[in-house]
């Protein structure tokens, strides 16, 4: 896993075809990460079709990568299909409530990652769209997403055409907490945020915001309250719709 | 990552200690995974002193690897530290709420997998407790986890003593789906199901809960309505007190 250290996410492929053969061996690799009860409470819709990548743009603010991958994967949080095992074996399944979706969507998030870990390390570039969880009516649409089945995460797989810069990390001091959480001073914000601040790409993503700092860049136009609270509404519905919140 | 194909949950820990320097260059290496903005949404809780360790084991029904193992980690979902930078630099953040926390969950799981396979590359072994989402409440008071943090994975970690068995899993076809979602026929559930019903392991699993079926085992006793019903309202309370449902 040496890959990790130089990881970047990648948003242009080239021609090189990701076969059937290579997908289903890391899909069905990244599928021995521990899942709850071991009952992978996943699934992975699989998207090569022009048509059906055109129609799942959308859901992702048409960030070219949707339609220029060769393959688009939308990996779901799945209680049906454990629930459909139960419905055969004589018994009634309890899942139709939040805490299921909790448990379904950490399995499918657990089993992402391993598969991203496993795909850049076999050569893929990946893109992870964190878009999945803001548009998920259309995707339930555009998949045919039963009931308790809601997708988690996309991810843009192919072979690299691009090598962007390595993109910077706070410092492990920043994240970790010994025995107990020590909230953090202004100092503290300090250290950690000053080499990212610094960093000449971070300066003119500022400057052609007309802001002042990368934090108003991000409070007050990437991620806005705004947003996140109409956004909140909208996957609350459709977890509603999915049958979580019975 | 050959490790993958081998994993198994480790329960049982050798006296080999896991050092500071191998713990924090693994911890430091995960954060290469991809998040939201590249902000990092997550902190990690180390846990080493007995004693803490003595009040985390009833949030995790008092199983054994808790005090047993050399390390506990806590991975959380943080829109604090976020926050706090955000005030420091003349912005009002706005992440009160739950797509935010579902952003923070997001990067905070993704994260805690690349670890996990990291970790299970450098030799040691890893038990995921899923019990972590049943009692937020107490592993906040124990770590002292502030509003915007909220733990969503504990992972135990050591250098095994045990080699368990590899345990089973599902086919690949039953959890992919080309182009849209086919839902399960009685015939899909029986062909998908038929090995993991036959195991030995599984069928004593049946008879010693004096049930017919596995899915009687999962349904009736370890993950039954009633309870998935009651650690929903659990957990929505715990969210609601960490302010992500402002």
């Amino acid at each position: 896993m040496k890959t990790i250290e130089n990881r970047r996410t990648i948003r242009k492929y080239s021609g090189q075809p990701v076969t059937d053969s290579l997908l289903h061996a890391l899909l069905e690799k990244a599928g021995r990460t521990q899942t709850m009860g071991n009952l992978q409470l996943y699934s992975v819709v699989v998207t090569r079709d022009e048509a059906v990548k055109q129609r799942l743009a959308p859901a992702h603010f048409n960030q070219p990568m949707v339609t220029q991958a060769p393959v688009v994967l939308t990996v779901c949080a799945d209680f049906n299909r454990t629930s459909r095992w139960c419905e055969e074996r004589q018994t009634v399944p309890g899942y139709a409530n939040f805490l299921s979706f909790v448990n379904a969507a950490s399995d499918a998030l657990l089993y992402t990652q391993t598969f991203c870990n496993l795909a850049e390390e076999a050569g893929l570039g990946i893109c992870y769209l964190g878009t999945t969880v803001y548009s998920p009516e259309t995707i339930i649409d555009v998949l045919k997403l039963p009931r308790l089945v809601m997708p988690i995460a996309t991810l843009t797989v192919g072979f690299p055409a691009e090598e962007p810069p390595l993109s910077d990390r706070l410092p492990l001091a920043a994240y970790i907490h010994d025995e107990s959480y020590r909230d953090y001073t202004a100092e503290d914000i300090d250290t950690y945020y000053i080499y990212k601040e610094s960093l000449p790409e971070n300066r003119h993503f500022v400057e052609i915001n007309g802001k002042e700092t990368l934090a108003q860049v991000f409070a007050d136009i990437r991620y806005t309250r705004k947003d996140n609270e109409a956004l909140s509404t909208t996957f609350m519905a459709a977890l509603r719709r999915q049958g979580f919140l019975e």
